[in-house]
């Protein structure tokens, strides 16, 4: 894309009532705009890296069996009075409208009660079994105070996957590959060394769930990590029942601060019974469904890669979530040959599915340096009259700041060879 | 995909509640779901052809240069105040909700007024312009009924573009490119020949707007079309003045019911002058933007061409919305060749790029068939002891009837060259 054509600006300050890294660095590099406090609008380079988290968690979730979907944002009161979950004494984070009948409508803010009330068209007998649907939609909570830049809004999409089993063993299955799948997912956008399985509360149904929580200041839980093991436990279970049960002692555990990037959790049959979701088993008595949650949201990971890998220049995106792999800078001040030159990089790189930023525009070099730092992309390519004179374009790694030269074709062959 | 992995149900019934016929075909397919009156959802059938349809879109509105973003749902009603479109007095249709402050927010039924407060922070000078941005993305419609299935319902997604150009030539351009790729969508979906370009009334900054009208019985509109021009006219400006204007004639129209299938609004400054969106000109003079509107609904379309080109059978994609290309149908009947072959012919196919949804389920061929025939993918492939004898799978078009007999690699050219 030429960058003459995109028309978002960047700008030297955030916002004044901006006060998160996240959102700021966001914000001023134009990838996202606030709309208001907790609700963000994604502009087109803060869409193409969120569709990158989504195109990995899809890659993912298809791996282990997900099949993909779409529910909607507005709810029947009736479903969620099945289960407990309407009154807002009950659930704090409902935001409610109303037909202009008066009748009352909520918008999802999780949703357990509408996939358990359709999957009953589709399970009856256990060879319907298991069913895995997941859909990336916008949950809408009416938190008291939104905060943390992207971490927590009001509304977000969700990445959510229900497990439906026969029972908890073949449940147990499900729950351990996606916990598997999480850590891919974590590992592929960049956070997989900072990212720890915890222990968390479970419920009725099950001892634990699971959280990934990620080790950052810019966090709103406290964790203990065990770094040998690799797993860590939630301050509301770090008791000595919970660390003899999972063979910890307090002193190999150190306390952190951490962002909470996804969960899993064991529903049992709370939903499944309550809605009338059971299956004939082969002796033809009605069994209910043993059920499972599976939630991540593609902008709080997104945030925390901002959040975690930028440094003071701007944001610094790992290759598998930059809106794009290459920025092409032009250095013309006025040389034809350089914009040719340009012109040329671009079509080829492109041509051979680079995807490209070339930044096109009639600007100083500080300035173009400074937005390029600021947006992040993992490479750049500079051309300018003097890499036309040495016959290589300047490659510098956004991550590392090394940079090397490099004629055409070795650029194609480093870009295209993996 | 397997179809033994795809959790939907056909069914022989709709819902007694569900008068219309592209609503009664998609949910007995096991495409949508019900939530509720007016509120759908998508299942994997039914998001595989809605992204199809989407994916259409989003290739012709890049081409015309478009940029994709994505907004919020939730609106602040400051913005929408000042273009005096808040009071529900003055739009009927908001879904409205409140924080827990008891601040009043809305639910998005459209975006001009956000769009044109965020692009204040891109635009200001000349050289800013024009400038397309684009979503898709979840409106919310209180309206007072609900009716024609998934034609006209209270939370659907909408591709919106809007146009933000120095002055009335230049939108003009747009506008006029605008319908032309509109026209190429209709055509991609199935619809081009049913589909007519309409003039509609423009409002305080042009003599008129345009509509894509399809013509067809389950419409809410009624059009006077011209065949000879492939034009049509709108009911509601349907008088001398504007006949005569347009160099039609009542006797060369025919009047039509219709489903409006996308519609394109020159908006002129109405927003930008109540937002305070301008540029400087050359000389420096602040100059508002001159906008336009580009509206289509990607599952309506979906549901018209649903409703046009199904028959008695089911449904009847064509070949770019269809959720797979091919409907692999194995009749093994317990012989263990049939499977392997079938198998085989999944893998090939899968491996050559083409769409397969293969039914490996263990059911007898009349149901299969009319499983088959109901979900409406353009090509089925038959597997079966039959064939295996023959040498040549039976490959059977859903639209046309038409049976073949091809070899493998017969199938393989047949399917991977255009």
């Amino acid at each position: 894309m030429r960058q003459s054509k995109l028309f978002t600006k960047t700008r030297r300050e955030a916002p004044k009532d901006e006060v998160s890294k996240n959102a700021q660095l966001l914000i001023r590099a134009g990838y996202v705009h606030k709309e208001m406090a907790g609700v963000y609008d994604l502009l087109p380079l803060g869409l193409r890296t969120f569709n990158k988290v989504v195109g990995i968690i899809r890659e993912e979730m298809n791996k282990i069996g997900g099949t993909e979907l779409h529910l909607s944002a507005l709810q029947d009161s009736e479903t969620w009075k099945k289960t407990d979950r309407w009154d807002d004494e009950k659930v704090d984070s409902w935001f409610k409208t109303s037909l202009k009948t008066g009748t009352e409508l909520g918008l999802g803010f999780t949703h357990e009660e509408p996939i358990t009330a359709l999957m009953r068209d589709h399970i009856s007998s256990y060879k319907d079994l298991p069913a895995y649907p997941y859909q990336f939609q916008t949950k809408f909570r009416n938190e008291t105070r939104a905060k943390s830049g992207l971490m927590r809004t009001r509304e977000f999409v969700m990445k959510d996957l229900y497990s439906f089993s026969k029972n908890e063993a073949e449940h147990q299955k499900f729950y351990d590959a996606c916990a598997d799948a999480y850590e891919r997912v974590f590992e592929r956008v960049g956070l997989g060394d900072k990212t720890y399985k915890t222990f968390a509360s479970g419920g009725s149904f099950s001892k634990y769930s699971h959280e990934f929580q990620t080790i950052s200041a810019a966090g709103e839980d406290t964790i203990y990590v065990s770094r040998d093991r690799k797993i860590a436990v939630n301050k509301e279970v770090y008791n000595d029942e919970v660390l003899a049960d999972l063979g910890l002692s307090k002193s190999d555990l150190a306390e952190e601060t951490s962002i909470e990037v996804g969960n899993i959790f064991g529903l049992g049959t709370r939903f499944s019974e309550a809605l009338g979701l059971a299956y004939k088993d082969d002796s033809g008595s009605d069994i209910p469904v043993f059920m499972g949650s599976y939630g991540i949201g593609p902008a709080r990971l997104m945030a925390t890669v901002a959040e975690l890998l930028s440094d003071d220049k701007g944001l610094v995106w790992p290759e598998e979530v930059a809106p794009f792999r290459v920025h092409l800078v032009s250095l013309a001040n006025g040389n034809d040959d350089v914009v040719t030159e340009a012109d040329e990089l671009y079509r080829e790189l492109t041509e051979a599915g680079v995807e490209v930023l070339y930044d096109d525009r009639d600007a100083r070099a500080g300035e173009k340096f400074a937005d390029s730092d600021l947006l992040g992309l993992p490479l750049r390519l500079v051309v300018s009259e003097k890499t036309l004179a040495a016959g290589k374009f300047e490659c510098v790694e956004r991550a590392s700041g090394t940079t090397q030269h490099k004629s055409l074709s070795e650029l194609i062959g480093m870009l295209t060879t993996r």
